[in-house]
């Protein structure tokens, strides 16, 4: 025992799989902080995923998927045959399900639906029949109803009878439909049963007329709906006013938290949904260069500035210093206005057409910071090479100072007008951004260049 | 009418309030999407904010500022007299209090805090006892505790009782405690009290050792502990044992949500919290500047490569052109891999001492990257080049190759070095990133460039 507590838990779960140890395997799934789930499963190799899902009963293993990020999970599920699969995943929550689902390539999605039970078959069905992120998507299917000819007395004996089963629902409100139609007329709060009559119809228990969701709510309207409704879940209806499911408070967080994430992979040019190191090189590195080679291009353009003053730098080698400094700070100065925009888009404080205003609001924080950073840096360059052109700093220092205000005006900006052209604020923010601040940023320096310091150069050879 | 609907919502409320029309400006206000409200309330000017809620009755003003961040409701709350202040503050719960207490000056603060009822002032001290993002902070001292030595009637009497007072408690379990000592002893599920029979004892209806927190408990481990146990909230005890609150999952998961916001704002480089255009001019410039002065000393030590290295562009001018792009290229490959580890760090995939595995992970994808890229910028310098420096395609191409496998080797381990020196890793991560690649990049284009380039160069006058 003492020489087992040296190992790390990966290396701990690979020796109980391969000494085919369930029950301890189990125990020690059981008592792994959530947070070492993932960290120790991802340290496995590939081999020991499925021997490990193959080992453990279903319960277990759904509940180790569960707590992998879809990307992950979906990764170890397609290595397992689908019946085995199908089995655990008959385990997990109707939205978890379909989750996952939704992650895996679509022949081995359809090979896993055919093997599931046809309840679970219909629901996953019926889920992926909505977007991912929409109401329709992110519902259970799990939820108690009662037909409206029933009693307060009839519920809580049904209540009682299937403790057992429903103690997995995480039951807070019981659903009246009507008999007929099926269509959703009140709900019943658990608190509420508690202090009713027994012998009241539930349709007086019942709070009428309940709000609800329609199946194609997207995120935004879900999200909306649960700021200003303190409930823990809602009631999600098809077209016809039936009732089809129930979205819980905790789905439309989880999927606003995945939402945000991919936006700041996005904005740090991973695309194409979650990148992990467990994936395979080549994906990652098809998917890094998706980003990386269009911004070559982006470059070429702004380098052309360069390109077609390659004259000016003859004859003041030293803006070559300078003008990578003038590029990466111009960058950061933008940067903070992305970051600005983007939340500020993100809360609702600002929508594309407030561009303008935006404008005016970056407009005076760019000058105090462009006066400054235009000072700093016209000074260092005076410094360092002022012996030899008197005017570098003076021709450096303005382009500073100039570039910083273009660049908190388009960095504020420019996330308002990518989202108005429904493009991707967090993706393309950056790459327009320096492509921008690069070519202003290269034009003013070699503008003032030729105007402040290449006509009263000592000519030494004539130019043509 | 028709001439209303054409007002933005800010500009009607300012009408609302300039006509003092309370009644239409509720209504008004009740009726506006929560989305909206931020919006329209930043857009109003702030000498209208203190008129609004001096207007408004304090439940509405309160919630008015519930819908609006903990800075901008701050920054409103701020110009009001500490008096109205305190009235609007006791109508918010007791973790929205705290959190909107920690937003403020010290001093108003204190003045708000000492108009507060006996007992929401002894709830605010409590909870800001505690640190912000700890149990303690984050509880409400609102729930429902009854002593053991109750029966299930008395307590379902109780509530019946008080079901309009407990109505704003949103009530999912009630506590048991010792009479005498205070302790926790145990928790009723509604659900439970609902099946068990009136006359039963609560100390045989409730579940005895409940999971609880300490008062002390991280966010982190509120984390973790909502991860393991599907709960919608959890008992927060002191250090001997006494109940002294409840902490729900929604507030950590808002919490957790605001953590990672911040994060995003500060790898954009917003340092300092939060940054709103609502702001003040001058604490918004020096807030980005304290960002921007010390990445001026990062920008010169990579420069200096290039400033003793001055004669080199004089003979090769068109590493002028080049340079920006590779120091660009190489950024955005190494933010790639800061991405994907800030989010594996975020998921607990990684942890600081998983650096090693990290960089042979970062290295093969560099390697794929590398040659891509440096084939393509390579071929794209000797279109342009070619015709004078023959070589200057082996240069630039070999520099961004190397430099490629640098980036995302150093962007994949320095946020995981950064967070084992316990510095953030979102704010540091890119400065280091850029300071590094940059260095790197140039002095590889510039050794290439003497060893290929230069030596084959037709000498027309000797230098020096």
């Amino acid at each position: 025992m003492a020489e087992t507590t040296l190992l790390q838990p990966w290396e701990q779960i690979a020796r109980f799989i391969d000494q085919e140890q369930t029950a301890e395997l189990e125990a020690f799934l059981h008592d792994l902080p959530s947070g070492e789930m993932a960290r120790a499963i991802s340290r496995l190799d590939s081999e020991h995923w499925g021997r490990l899902l193959m080992l453990v009963s279903h319960e277990v293993a759904a509940r180790v998927l569960d707590e992998l990020t879809h990307a992950q999970a979906a990764e170890i599920i397609e290595d397992l045959p689908a019946e085995k699969a199908a089995a655990i995943i008959e385990e997990m929550p109707s939205d978890e399900q379909a989750d996952l689902i939704a992650e895996l390539d679509t022949d081995e999605a359809d090979a896993i639906i055919e093997k599931l039970s046809p309840e679970e078959r219909a629901d996953v069905r019926l889920l992926s029949k909505y977007g991912k992120d929409t109401a329709g998507g992110l519902m259970i299917t799990e939820y108690l109803a009662f037909t409206d000819d029933q009693r307060a007395e009839q519920v809580i004996q049904d209540l009682r009878r299937n403790a057992d089963e429903y103690a997995a629902y995480d039951v807070q409100y019981v659903y009246v439909i009507a008999k007929d139609t099926h269509t959703l007329r009140g709900v019943v709060r658990l608190r509420d049963l508690v202090l009713a009559p027994h012998s009241k119809p539930v349709t007086e228990v019942m709070l009428p007329n309940p709000v609800t969701v329609v199946a194609e709510a997207s995120l935004d309207e879900l999200e909306e709906f649960f700021d200003k409704f303190q409930f823990f879940a809602a009631p999600v209806l098809d077209e016809h006013g039936r009732l089809i499911g129930v979205v819980r408070r905790a789905a439309v967080n989880e999927a606003l938290g995945e939402r945000s994430d991919k936006a700041l992979m996005r904005l740090g040019g991973i695309i194409g949904g979650e990148e992990l190191r467990t994936m395979s090189t080549s994906s990652r590195t098809i998917r890094r260069l998706a980003f990386l080679v269009p911004n070559i291009l982006l470059n070429l353009v702004a380098v052309s500035v360069i390109a077609s003053n390659e004259w000016v730098i003859e004859k003041v080698t030293a803006l070559a210093i300078f003008l990578p400094i003038l590029s990466d700070m111009s960058g950061c100065a933008g940067n903070q206005a992305v970051a600005v925009s983007m939340r500020e888009l993100s809360l609702g404080l600002v929508k594309p057409q407030d561009a303008v205003r935006t404008l005016f609001k970056e407009i005076t924080v760019g000058m105090f910071n462009g006066i400054v950073l235009g000072l700093l840096v016209g000074l260092i360059a005076w410094l360092m090479r002022g012996h030899e052109f008197g005017m570098i700093g003076v021709v450096i220092g303005l382009a500073m100072m100039i570039n910083s205000i273009v660049a908190v005006c388009v960095g504020g900006c420019v996330p308002l007008l990518l989202k108005k052209l429904k493009f991707d604020p967090a993706l393309a923010s950056g790459p327009i951004l320096t492509t921008c601040t690069d070519m202003c940023g290269f034009f003013l320096t070699i503008l003032f260049a030729r105007l402040i310091i290449i006509p009263y150069l000592p000519t030494v050879t004539p130019v043509g």
